[in-house]
């Protein structure tokens, strides 16, 4: 990932500025303020501002004239109890603004989560950049037998090689008729950029409240989410650490690596745990739950 | 646009069903039903299902228990009022759900309206159609010299060839590299999808109250809007038309037909109507806005 | 709950209306429509209109052309599947329409929930109907102890005789005001309603789809909810369960009758199992959550 | 207003507190900070947070490396011209979060703005303090006669006084069963509190985004508005005066001070223009929107 001389000096004077607030401040995250996150092979993400800290959740959930915290103690407490129970909202009082660079196909997973504020680069307005996506060999695999949307095995080098070519000389065939047709007849850009890759990189300002990046990351930090978001949501994920550790903790704990049972399963373990023996004939539970469910408690 | 056989059939089975129901109904949307009004080459919408009528937005106007029709006449002049004075909620009573299939960079803008439910055919599960989006020659304009992000002179013959050759010479290859990334390798869907042009045709079903629908309508049929877009909008507002004639005659007379004038603006034309000569150098507006007063009330 | 010889007129002349639509229908609702169910002392709720049923769901994950069922065995298999996956897009695509009355300070907590469409009666346009709730003896309890936001033992006999007879006198005395501001002075009806009771009875139509309706009855039906809003939770769970038996029966499996277990939990339900002693210390747990855990693997 | 000595404590702690950031920030705002605003007999609006400032919406309109800023006089035109023309989505880029008191009544029209985020105080889990508002003589009103919703000539003194007296002495009955019902039977908090008038003061954390803050505000600032509700409003505009003032003028001028003329408005004044007369008969016109559009023309 290479900034232009341009966007390395507007990068450089943003960090270079400092003002005097009032506001809370998180010196992890005033660290890393506008320095990009290198994503894939050409994206990345950048905090470009945030609101509140795991005091202002605390804060709000106490409709409290100060700044809520009584002990860090007590604070972490109340805020493993509000994820918990899923009281969802002090969550909402903490917001944080990423400039992220990504491929489309990757764009139109993100934007399906509708609780956000988008800006994106518009190819109507201003020309696209010559970068698209292409994945590294190891990142190139089957289609998976027993799950209809994701990755099995990985390609053979020869296979890898071949997918490689075909990408890489259909997308650079693609952006120089993007070329030819804005330089040479002069094609409106948003006609000639129809023909652009779904690998195609673009840019946007994204903006979200704390307790929808956390349910943005529970989906797309899930093994389930196609990798290439999954850089993207892993990434976001070692800024939240740094900027809420206490609610990312707790997320951590009742989120990310806790796990849903179904009334069903929740019966297998009570048997269970009571000494009998369950079969999944008698569980209740299709064999593919019975699987998950085996997968599950073995941890 | 063609169905497959499989897709007509579905199609003739959803018409011929028919029963018996407690509801509101609309005797001009049963008539449109499940059928496919084209939209460029090879899109479409057509309703999937409906809820409520005009009389739906009265009824929630009045919170009452009966349909809340008086009169037609009293109806509209609610309606009317509510559209006017934009009471926005009771035309979000009434909710209309569509299978649309098209570009998917229309999709991408399309998209931005968040205040819709949307379930989009998934290139993760299945395998896309070799289906693309070219443009008409009498559709391809160069790039607009007074705005940004429009269309200009339509190119001459022999550009629009060279254009069109060139965008199908690309999406021909894209997919055919897709087919055969699929089929040779057997390379994961999700990836093999990256190369397909933004050009390339994705179908989803899109659900949206009316209020929210009539936003949409009010900047996507507005001239500002890409075409390919417009055809969409333009198509679905005669579905609305059908729908609810009362409002979509207020909103045609309110948003569509009516304009917004600026503090300024309306300063000048109250000077104007005095019989004062007013100029641009003395009228608060610049240029560009000047111009724009000046088309609007020449009408 | 009584109804006034004119909305007893508009209720049945609703019923008695009958169309064809080409729309799915859903014999079981329409027997239901516009019939109120008693909720509370004075309020009910009543369904307006639908849209959608289980067939919907799979018809939108499918964004087929047909109405997607294969087998009513194969959409069940995949409605549970979504919901055990939380793929919550497709039951966006049905949607609900109740009219409901109900006590002020239940509907500020409905209101919290933000996606969905509303239209409540106007305390500035219209005069109130004099009706407020008042509990019955035994619902009335005292503070909980063990929990800040719930109630404990119910109240005595003579204790609850007391409340309620301040209760009632209060808003009585409230309502009389209220009438001989309106009538008397002439006090604007915004004005004169500020001096009424949290217990007074409002009214509104609210819409939404079944995911979002799903998320509400997950939260109002629980034993944290207020009582009074959980007999309106359990009302439209009745209506659910009529309306969309498959979703509901996966709803019940794996929302409401499951459970989520923390990392810490998760970890110890898997000691346990391989036969070691778990101790609270050792839990990684608080003595809450161990408490909690407890209970649920009790069942 | 008074504060107790505990939140003047917190008040001045979080007044003291000063730190470095890198963010943008405000220094009109910052002064601000946490000073709460007297609105009503008790109630307040003040300043706990925000984000960006007026170059955060150009940064994100142009979806640029550094702060967008070329000049101030580049920055006030994009703004503007994102305003004319309801580029609504870079708005959204900038932040605030505010703690409000208000009387319930107040409340229950805010809430109705859906896009935000909201943290009460929950009379469920805390006491209520025992303050409610009580209207100005002069802000007592009697039911317009042109207008189901609104206010019409004040009342006499004598009327006023009988008013107050009213609304007092049932706000104080009613608070006095609260105390007694919570410390005497020890009756749920969820339930005593039923009795408590819409006239109760409650409090919330708020956080909106501007484009949907400057939304509230035009619904909220407009003389339809009960006057309450607009107290807030004003309070709350002269803040985003102060925060983002290039954005605010350009509310003022296309917004606020700016009108809407439906199609039929816009040909009777495109008429008189061209020296035609124009009656109400052949205006298209009913009667009252032609006496609207007199009253707007004259200014």
């Amino acid at each position: 990932m290479k900034l232009s001389a341009e966007d390395q000096a507007a990068l450089d004077g943003a960090r270079a500025q400092t003002h005097a607030t009032r506001r809370p401040t998180v010196a992890a995250l005033e660290d890393r303020l506008y320095l990009p996150v290198p994503c894939l092979d050409h994206g990345f993400v950048r905090v470009i501002d945030y609101m509140g800290d795991d005091a202002a959740i605390v804060q709000a959930a106490r409709v409290s004239y100060g700044r809520g915290t009584k002990t860090v103690h007590g604070d972490r407490g109340l805020i493993r109890y509000l994820m918990r129970h899923r009281h969802t909202t002090p969550f909402e009082m903490c917001e944080l603004k990423l400039h992220v660079k990504l491929p489309i196909f990757v764009a139109r997973q993100w934007i399906r989560h509708r609780t956000a504020n988008v800006n994106e680069y518009s190819a109507r307005y201003s020309v696209m950049d010559t970068e698209f996506y292409l994945p590294r060999p190891e990142d190139l695999a089957v289609q998976a037998q027993d799950n209809r949307q994701g990755r099995g095995e990985v390609l053979t080098e020869a296979e890898a090689a071949e997918v490689l070519h075909l990408l890489k000389r259909d997308a650079v065939q693609a952006f120089d008729s993007y070329q030819h047709l804005i330089e040479g007849p002069g094609l409106a850009r948003e006609l000639a950029r129809i023909g652009l890759p779904l690998s195609a990189y673009t840019q946007w300002y994204w903006k979200v409240d704390l307790h929808n990046l956390l349910h943005f990351l529970s989906l797309r930090m899930d093994s389930h989410a196609q990798y290439e978001i999954r850089v993207f949501a892993d990434a976001i994920g070692e800024v939240v650490a740094d900027w809420v550790p206490l609610a990312w903790e707790a997320f951590c704990d009742y989120r990310l690596g806790g796990a849903t049972l179904s009334a069903q399963a929740l019966q297998v373990v009570r048997r269970r745990l009571r000494g009998e023996v369950v079969t999944v004939e008698d569980s209740g539970l299709s064999a593919r739950e019975w699987r998950e469910l085996e997968e599950l408690l073995q941890g």
